[in-house]
């Protein structure tokens, strides 16, 4: 007879692009979604958990990604129902298509605006890279049916509260706060915007998008004939004409352009007026929507220029027009509230990949330097972002409801924490209660009992006793802090041995014999004061000592 | 030429089986998942996150319910790589197989034990039924790696702790405890261990886990002929003789038998011992790893009895003794720190359904009546449960790994607060600050900025602000205590107007205008004094007022 075959063993792994979180890893991420969430409730947003799992047709076909329109989800087809195929149904790629959904379903009874907010796991089926995974955390906050920039303005203050709650502090970050409509209106002007000029249009957005990596000259190069990149390939230009390739990098150097125009006003009002304390009295050309010039402070002059220079670029365009207007109605708002250029600030280069935003859209980059993985220094960079989608509830209902939200990215903003030191990548392990006579297993479980009824993180030793050099090794592993020894001879005499672990090791570690002779790092005490002598301990080394819960 | 076809709009569903939760639902899960993380923490248990998706091979081709070995998971098949063909993947059904997996993928790394913490979605492929889902959150701690029952004894003491912690009280639920072994033992003493008696021990399995629905003589018959139910349809039976039908229904009826057992050795005391004080002095044939009878409160007896019958059940086998004597040694562990009969029993009619048990299971039953769907009252049940399993990461190592650990079924859980009264299903609303004039939104915002500054949740209103009415209509549905609002008239004099919301419901619906005539539920108040009197008008109402965050 035929030996049966073995099953071969599975392999214990992770599918590839997943990863497992442990300890700290997960405590803190859930220490820092509680504070980003106390901060949206305080705004008023409500709680909302929808399912991971969507069916294909409400997820809709696309991704947000316009970057990457053929990664896509994990998807699969329920099993048939009597002569119904089985619907298909995929993991959320994001919490804002389910959000549209459930506003399109619960529509009768939900307030409006709805304001929520979400976070959860949400699925990519991509490639995995370093640091890219196919599941990771999004937090968001939406407001649905709500049509004003206050809106958009408040969502930007939020995302500011929010960074500072979980540690950011003022300085280390700034919100960049752009319009679609002023991107608009610049194709607009410079004859872009009609249907037959869709390749253009492309070009010119992918461009714009680049300008970071390409600078204003092969930007430039993309808009008129092409470009060469550094291997030789060649990359066909839009074939734009001198004046539109103007309009276009007029729009791409803004901010530079207005901070000259703001120099030169400034030394205009130096030279022809001797008593100048820094205040422009009046400007030619003002933005109008902002009113006159010398309402406003030095710190906003700025702005008021950068929008000045943009509502003169746009004029003409309906849309660019009312897209500079809304810009300076969030940045009023805001200032008005506190929120200063110091914290939020327009930047007509922020585009942002989504296809889907309709008006305004904002990103919260950390100003702060890190080193990447290649040792370079470098700016750590978004963390989050949104902007208003007018037409995400409209798939399902025909009927268009005006949308703003933003989402955190979780991961981003705690590995931020953690390279700024804000954050300690472990946590203290328990108190060791060790085991030195097994029979004696009721007197340990009888401590640790003590232990934790005062509030103090505890445990007995649950692995085989024999090697007690296991014990304390198992204590090390752990990063326990104190350990607890009572043999024989100790519970005689009704007391205990309590080991300072973390003493311990720096005395190990670091110092001469002599240095600390006089700081024993094991005690003896009396059993009835076991608790009061750990609780001791764990103060002197600024570790939560239970006295708060107890 | 031919119309473009229309796309037909997408309905806005859930896929059948899954739900979407809504404010309260979701922050009071979230609360009370923050507090049973708190206890496993403080005995000692790391945090782990594992994701959603595991491949089928790391999950296994098994689901934990032998009831319903058919139902699935869902799974779907990766793209192919090259000649590669795709993995299968899944979305995880526990938290159990995961941490199998996670064990084996990183038991170099993990100290040993490794006692984790888990809590999360998991997914099952089942049909829906009412108040069952196909995606809902478990909460689990387990020790990896401990092959003493020190460690099932106190995962029954955390469970106590957790539920008191949650908001059960003491005397509201009872944690029972058995041991496998002892099922095990008593089958072997009947003659049903070997391999051909697969077929009985079957039956004698799903008689003793339906003796809740057919009562002894159900069970009875099941064991021997087979049994009619009321419908008419036959269930063949095990077909076993009088003596093996006894030693099953000895079992079945242990407790019942060891009640009797103690009022009998009472009833003997009481009448040769004038002076009989409740306590026994001694108990022929007395289960031995416990000591003597003497050692004993009353209250202790009858837990000492049954584990003296049990012990003389399964004599002769040397599981079913192993069993007992296990049982005897986490009763002991358990009554020393704290945790008598009043919260932990152990119960031998405890079988639970899941295959992989080796040892002690255990399940928390809450004991108070509830109304159910029908109206008809009747306990609520198990809510927790869990248990020794040794063989799941032998699956991946081929080494057996002693495991034991406890699931937590938060949605009855929460459900099971809610029935009590202990959770209100709302949550107060937000502040709202009505807008009388679209002009001056800013001063609007300025309001609530000021309110959530001093910690108080807050919001302007961001519809449409032409129909007042529609205001007050959206701080009624969000359930708001206070609506703020200054027309130009009060723009002028520095003043607000606060309504109180709450009072006001209260005026509208129950009192005589007598009554209330003294207490306006609107005041108006200097601008300047708008947080300190809508401060006022929370803490009169018992609701969060911001102090405490400010």
């Amino acid at each position: 007879m035929a030996k049966p075959k073995k099953t071969p063993r599975p392999k214990a792994e992770t599918p590839k692009g997943f990863r497992d979180y442990f300890g700290a890893e997960v405590t803190q991420r859930a220490e820092m979604l509680r504070k980003i969430a106390a901060v949206y409730h305080r705004y008023g947003f409500d709680a909302l958990e929808s399912s991971g799992v969507e069916t294909v047709e409400a997820l809709g076909k696309f991704l947000p990604d316009v970057d990457r329109p053929n990664e896509g989800v994990f998807a699969w087809q329920e099993d048939a129902e009597a002569d119904k195929p089985g619907d298909w149904l995929a993991l959320r790629y994001d919490l804002t298509a389910p959000l549209a959904r459930v506003y399109a379903q619960h529509q009768n009874d939900l307030p409006k605006p709805y304001r929520r907010y979400a976070m959860g796991p949400v699925w990519r089926n991509e490639k995995p890279g370093p640091g890219r995974f196919r599941q990771f955390y999004q937090c968001d906050a939406d407001t649905v049916g709500a049509p004003s920039v206050a809106a958009d303005a408040e969502i930007c203050a939020m995302l500011a509260d929010c960074l500072e709650e979980v540690g950011i502090p003022r300085g280390d970050y700034v919100i960049r706060v752009n319009n679609r409509k002023v991107l608009n209106g610049v194709l607009e002007v410079a004859g872009l915007a009609d249907d037959d000029k869709d390749r253009e249009r492309g070009i010119v957005l992918r461009a714009i998008d680049k300008l970071d990596r390409l600078g204003v000259e092969g930007v430039q190069a993309l808009l008129g004939e092409g470009r060469k990149d550094e291997s030789g390939d060649f990359t066909n230009g839009a074939g734009l004409s001198i004046a539109q390739i103007d309009k276009v990098l007029s729009f791409v150097t803004a901010k530079e352009q207005a901070a000259e125009d703001l120099a030169a006003a400034l030394e205009i009002e130096r030279q022809s007026n001797p008593g100048f304390d820094g205040r422009l009295s009046a400007m030619k050309g003002s933005f109008g929507s902002v009113g006159p010039m010398d309402s406003y402070k030095p710190e906003e002059y700025q702005t008021v220029f950068l929008l000045t220079f943009l509502k003169k670029l746009v004029a003409g365009s309906k849309a660019g027009e009312e897209g500079v207007d809304e810009l300076g109605q969030i940045y009023l708002a805001l200032f008005d509230q506190g929120y200063g250029p110091d914290r939020i600030i327009i930047d007509p280069s922020v585009v942002r990949g989504l296809g889907y935003y309709t008006g305004p859209v904002y990103e919260a980059e950390l100003t702060f330097d890190i080193q990447d993985e290649k040792g370079r220094t470098r700016n750590f960079g978004s963390v989050a972002g949104g902007g208003r989608y007018d037409d995400l509830v409209k798939r399902f209902t025909g009927h268009e409801v005006p949308a703003t939200g933003v989402s955190i990215g979780v991961d981003r903003l705690l590995a931020a924490l953690q390279a700024k030191g804000r954050m300690t990548s472990s946590e203290a392990g328990p108190v060791v209660v060790t085991v030195m006579d097994r029979d004696r297993m009721a007197d340990y479980q009888k401590m640790v009992a003590d232990l934790r009824r005062a509030g103090i993180r505890a445990e007995v030793y649950l692995g085989n006793p024999k090697n007690f050099g296991n014990q304390l090794k198992y204590a090390d592993k752990r990063g326990s802090p104190v350990a607890v020894i009572e043999g024989g001879d100790e519970k005689e005499r009704g007391v205990v041995q309590i080991k300072d672990l973390i003493l311990g090791a720096q005395i190990a570690e670091s110092a001469t014999l002599e240095e600390w002779k006089d700081r024993p790092s094991q005690f003896e005490v009396p059993r009835d004061d076991l608790v009061a002598k750990v609780r001791e301990i764990l103060r002197q080394h600024g570790l939560p000592d239970g006295s708060s819960e107890a």
